[in-house]
């Protein structure tokens, strides 16, 4: 029927019919188009079923401001701050991961790590040679399930096995949290938690877990003890430029980071170290072998793709928006928090806080003092536990005493969400003006 | 200009005008189109720069057959055999990952393993419920860093804390060579590895391993102690029926499974265990929160992916290809690689193999014997050490010394590439038929 209407009419209907299937093909190919986007912004088109994904651009969306009834988890240092960056960007950091990769156990037979993925090595050495906050130049990498399995590496690498007692492991207080729980958490008869670094007796032999900016209150350490028959392992999860200013470029015998405190992407589960020593190195590796089996092909290639952008903005300037320099934008978040906090805390003396340096940042040229990723709180006057006083008022953080300080003091996530943040430094404002905050 | 144009032209060139638009738009909306479906093919477009996948493409693509001179590396249980038949599958299993994804610690706060993706655990449940090899209902499930870290956490799970003397394991010989690798690495005053099962004194408490089918050896298994005291940990990471017939719905306390030995994505590490015990699945996940802080959303995301499309092609059946079957796939690929080796064996009387009974699969409604990922074989004759003799005709294997079995029994993974496998199978056929193989 077409043929013969074609040949019964005239030209300008043709030419109209033409266009009438052109641009019926125009909506065709934009509607599927589309539906591309939507998959490739994480939205799954109609047909598709990634409930995951729905899922998280919701709460990435819709991040609700807690109701003033709500409690607010400041507890844990969970940087979902970072979400707000990594939606801007959109799919720049976008992976594609095709259904038979990551079959092999192996990575990279060449390499004593032999399940460090070569990708993730690449951007690892040039992110550090970006910010010049280590030297990766003669260091082994050794890639763990976050920065956790990675010191549990370093300490059985350290450890003599044959020693007649177990090597004693400490650090200055208020030290991480989290130290004691995992050193003591099998009993091990390879080592042992001795506590506060300042009160040990430095003849024996010693590994000092060295973390600066320290968790919990970001001040910038050195180690302590300086016995003869010690050993360092240093902590660098926040030596990044958003936190502190890059002072010095670090070059420590084994240095720890981790792409949670570093990027925001704590449930990738990737951590990284720099080690000197072949033989710790391979000693460390032997560890992850043996209590894991490697680290995750799938984050460490994610990993390898969120830090070779970030390099990207630096290095590409002409391609990318100066909004989307990452360092730039989170110290910018990181700043205005500080003043926000420094603010509600100054509208009283309920509580304090500490001072850090001015000093100037190599990688931004900028000087400032550190803006930790935890602020660490001192209750004032009459509260004697401020956990218990700020649980009372709905915000749940950390004791001092998990920390081997006090109850006066507190640990907060600064990194939280927004609106949680938001409302946070409402409820501390109010608090910090009251006159006779009893508990 | 375009304005006073059209005021001044006749009807006609503007339709052609038109016309010409269109088909320019339709034109860029088509290269954009086919950009895309580059990408989600996980093949790269012109201008991205996923290397590491174009590396991958090419290993699966390319994997050359050993020369006649080279080693042939049967010592680990490295599934590479998988790529194949993912390869086959294309895009059906790919995922996208965006760039804000797997930014917080919580996977499901709402769950007591609180990193554990709900969609990953629901496709643990939808494919138990599909082959019928375990209980899932009124289980816990509990996610980990592969079996291997849930395994330790089984074992700080049931170990009680204050005992004076740390719980005894045992695991009948021959015993996968990891277990007392991993129990005495850290000496832990827990637990500790006691070796054979079945020598053991059944009146003290104790932790039975029951890896069924069993790795060396493909045995179908029991607990062997039997003692009042005992705690059992069922290692099913083989009871899928590419491996051996599904002859009963497992309902033990505790079973572990892997993905690596599922699917063949080792390098996912993401193994779940099924836990009856509420308080148990607790400390399980206790556990893998001290030591790992949780386990890669990324691999859970991938994994759910993977099995979701395993229990596609079997229950959307009018989607599928029959050669898309998983199990059905797999299972014919073990066969004929069975009948390779046995043919192989029976050319002389240099070596043995077990003989399995035959069952029948409640999953497929198939009588066969098992037919295990590793071929557990005994060099018979003058020859006393099977690992060094084949090491000599360049066959890396591992001895059964590792097993607590002897020298004459070597472990060889039978799930690798397909060209490796070949020319194994053409080695062994050599040496089998020789008259008298002396070292």
């Amino acid at each position: 029927m077409g043929f013969s209407l074609m040949r019964n009419q005239k030209f300008m209907p043709t030419i109209k019919h033409l266009l009438i299937i052109s641009i019926a093909i125009n909506a065709g190919l934009l509607l599927k188009l589309l539906h591309h986007e939507h998959e490739w912004a994480g939205l799954p088109g109609p047909d598709t079923n990634q409930k995951n994904e729905v899922r998280l651009v919701k709460d990435v969306l819709h991040k609700a401001k807690p109701a003033t009834d709500q409690y607010i988890n400041l507890d844990h240092g969970d940087p979902t701050m970072y979400e707000v960056y990594w939606k801007q960007m959109g799919d720049k950091t976008t992976l594609v991961l095709s259904g038979w990769q990551s079959i092999s156990y192996f990575s990279d037979t060449k390499n004593h790590c032999w399940f460090l993925e070569p990708g993730f090595a690449n951007a690892v050495t040039r992110l550090h040679n970006l910010v010049g906050n280590a030297q990766t130049r003669n260091y082994h990498i050794v890639v763990g399930t976050g920065s956790t399995q990675l010191f549990q590496a370093a300490l059985y690498a350290l450890s003599p096995s044959n020693a007649p007692e177990p090597m004693s492991i400490v650090s200055a207080s208020p030290f991480y949290s989290s130290y004691p729980l995992i050193i003591d958490c099998l009993k091990s008869g390879l080592y042992k938690w001795k506590g506060d670094a300042s009160k040990f007796n430095k003849d024996d032999p010693y590994i000092e877990l060295v973390t600066s900016p320290n968790n919990p209150d970001g001040s910038i350490r050195q180690a302590v003890v300086n016995g003869s028959e010690g050993i360092l392992v240093h902590d660098l999860a926040y030596y990044w430029p958003q936190y502190t200013p890059i002072s010095f470029q670090a070059n420590h015998d084994i240095m720890l980071f981790t792409v949670s405190k570093c990027t925001g992407h704590a449930g990738i589960r990737i951590g990284w170290a720099l080690v000197k020593d072949k033989e710790v190195a391979k000693k460390m590796t032997k560890f992850i072998e043996i209590s894991s089996i490697g680290v995750s092909k799938d984050s460490q290639l994610r990993a390898a793709k969120i830090l070779d952008v970030i390099a990207d903005t630096y290095e590409h300037t002409e391609k990318f928006d100066k909004a989307t320099l990452f360092f730039h934008y989170v110290y910018n978040e990181m700043a205005k928090r500080w003043r926000q906090l420094r603010s509600a805390v100054s509208k009283g003396q309920t509580f304090s806080l500490l001072d850090f340096p001015v000093e100037k940042c190599n990688f931004s040229g900028q000087r400032f003092g550190t803006q930790p990723a935890f602020a660490w709180l001192k209750c004032e006057k009459s509260i004697d536990d401020c956990e218990k006083f700020l649980k009372k008022h709905k915000i749940l953080t950390r004791s001092g005493t998990h920390f081997g300080s006090n109850e006066n003091y507190v640990r907060i996530s600064l990194i939280s969400h927004k609106e949680e943040y938001d409302e946070f430094i409402r409820r501390l404002s109010l608090l910090s003006s009251m006159n006779s905050p009893h508990e």
